[in-house]
């Protein structure tokens, strides 16, 4: 393959395909520039499929300037609206940052990513570059992006401070001077407005690589934690092959697509193709010897009757005597009390095979002459009290 | 009349009455605020209607913050598309400021005003405090002020800075901790953001005080230069008087509610009423003694038919001999040739009655036994030479 047709592959669209062709062909070294929100610093699959795209362009010998947009963070939701846009100390800001580092290099080449911040141009803005900026793009234009013309149709606010975003992540580009921007379609009318404002400084406006979003494990909604049908990176491998395996599997091309370098069989077993898609993942994010005794749990639990062979043990005391919720959380099943309560009360809990849907629910009570409990929270999480 | 009163005369709303009372029974000496702005510093009458009421606070004993918007004229258009608003320099929007309040001072009370330029504080805002403005307001919200809303439907381009400048107006209040604001209809969404921003900084919300638009002297659009219907307040008195004597009757009674102190006699002849208003006009922004001779000088040319007895006599060197366009800018009665051109073909000038539309036309080939010429261009401006 052609420089070109390697960062092609798997894209959504390009902008502009000849621009790029050349610019990747002049063997100039390019910066591509790509942002990211120091907000929420857990990488789940979805954003992989981009930063495995700027990987593409670091082995071609490009650099990415791994953007941190820590002015916006810096600000949070000035209107006070929204509790979970809190403004971000200095300090939250790059301990984010570096939490997040730490994921995006599993997957960039440190040696070719140049880390930067947005507030050191962003500050250092006068209120008449503010104005200047302002005058470049029209409301009725800003209006036209998706999420902006839904709400604004529905009669849903938008604060104004929302209209000033895309400006200054076009500004960034100015600053950087980058040469191809990566996004998804969300981004897209964001990375356009990069384009307009390069042209206006004089500059070649950036090449825009827009990547696909990728659905969730539920194959409906895009990947998001908050709505749960994500496979986060950090997670434990025995978390991620299960909730691979999981995957419908019409889901499967696109995920060996996006997320793999492998070609994906339509002749294969569903199972074994989504097995080496979660073995290939599993070694990426962990290693190789923790896909394959991740791929040996997961076959241990489906010939056990669904309860793996190799579950930890903890001892009777203090556990036999705790109430189900307290005894969910002294054994770390569940976070808090008050999801063991919903674990216990929406049916995820069984004591050796049976649901127990009580939080009182006394072990104790139950001790006879069975050895041993085996208590299991949803389809993965199991302890043994003996 | 209670000072609440005295006020609420000639206003076309207040908001809020009751608020505004109190203040203005208080005691308290209140800041008036009044923006203007310096890149078109001639005042015509249409701007005196809300000096001359705050004036009228000044009177009651508060004082006027005469607020010069510098921090946008020294923008200009920043789009590039507007070659009447460029940016202005330093020098020249001290100068206009200067002329401005040359004019502003024939109403104003010197003693009782404070001039302010809005750079001060405005410059000083960081990229953190534009956001924070800007999260104080909704799109919708802006896109509801009317001229905004209209040019939305019509589908007419609306930059985005020009939605920053209603929230910079609001923030002056802020700035100087304005107690009341004035302003014309076309000011109230400024205004009231204005309230807006003081409430969100702990402010009592400034009163807002809208006056009516004075209609020009065609009686239909308002007064404005760029109309020509307007009489503008350092004009000669003759002009004054000319422009006052052809309002339509209809306009009467309110050019005396915001123009004058006088209260309009509806018995009386529109000739007498309308003299009566022409003096106390030209008696406010030059003298008595000004508006005598003027009133004296209009008298004359009707008996006269239609020629002033006292025009200004030059002689006949150099300007008999020159093509009449020319005459009429040696003369001073065009600006330029250009104006002269338009001046001839347009039929508005006359040499001894008789209209001439010829600019090259020559007034030597006439002179046979007449021992002068009257040149009159328009209603008002003449000169006799022999």
């Amino acid at each position: 393959m052609t420089p070109f047709e390697t960062i092609k592959n798997g894209t959504l669209e390009i902008i502009s395909e000849p621009d790029l062709r050349q610019k990747l062909d002049s063997g100039k070294k390019l910066k591509i520039k790509f942002g990211a929100d120091p907000s929420a610093p857990d990488l789940h699959l979805g954003h992989t499929v981009v930063l495995r795209k700027l990987r593409e362009f670091q082995d071609l010998g490009h650099e990415v300037i791994f953007l941190i947009g820590d002015f916006t963070a810096g600000i949070g939701d000035p209107t006070g609206k929204s509790e979970t846009r809190k403004p971000l100390s200095r300090e939250q800001i790059e301990q984010n940052a570096s939490t997040y580092q730490n994921q995006v290099f599993k997957i960039l080449d440190k040696s070719k990513t140049q880390v930067v911040y947005n507030s050191q141009w962003i500050n250092k803005l006068t209120p008449v570059d503010f104005i200047k900026l302002m005058s470049q793009i029209t409301v009725a234009q800003t209006l036209e992006r998706e999420d902006f013309k839904k709400r604004y149709t529905e009669g849903r606010s938008i604060s104004m401070h929302e209209f000033m975003y895309p400006l200054l992540q076009g500004y960034d580009s100015v600053a950087i001077q980058a040469d191809v921007e990566l996004g998804g379609t969300d981004q897209k009318f964001n990375m356009l407005v990069g384009r307009d404002l390069q042209a206006s400084a004089g500059q070649e406006p950036q090449n825009i690589v827009i990547m696909p979003i990728l659905e969730g494990l539920d194959g409906i909604n895009k990947m998001s934690k908050s709505l749960g049908n994500h496979v986060g990176i950090t997670e434990p491998p025995n978390e991620m092959f299960g909730k691979l395996m999981s995957l419908p599997d019409e889901l499967m091309p696109r995920y060996y697509q996006l997320l793999t370098d492998l070609t994906f069989d339509k002749n294969e077993h569903p199972r074994e193709a989504k097995e080496k898609l979660a073995k290939f993942v599993i070694t990426q994010y962990h290693s190789a010897k923790d896909a394959e005794s991740a791929a040996e749990n997961f076959k241990n639990v489906f010939a056990n009757n669904g309860i793996p062979d190799n579950i930890e043990t903890l001892g009777a005391v203090p556990f036999l005597d705790l109430p189900l919720a307290k005894l969910l959380v002294a054994a770390k099943l569940s976070a808090s009390n008050g999801e063991a309560k919903r674990d216990i009360q929406s049916g995820a809990v069984k004591v050796n095979g049976q649901k127990v849907s009580d939080p009182q629910f006394l072990l104790i009570t139950e001790k006879t002459d069975k050895a041993e409990f085996i208590i299991q929270v949803g389809k993965r999480k199991f302890v043994k009290l003996n």
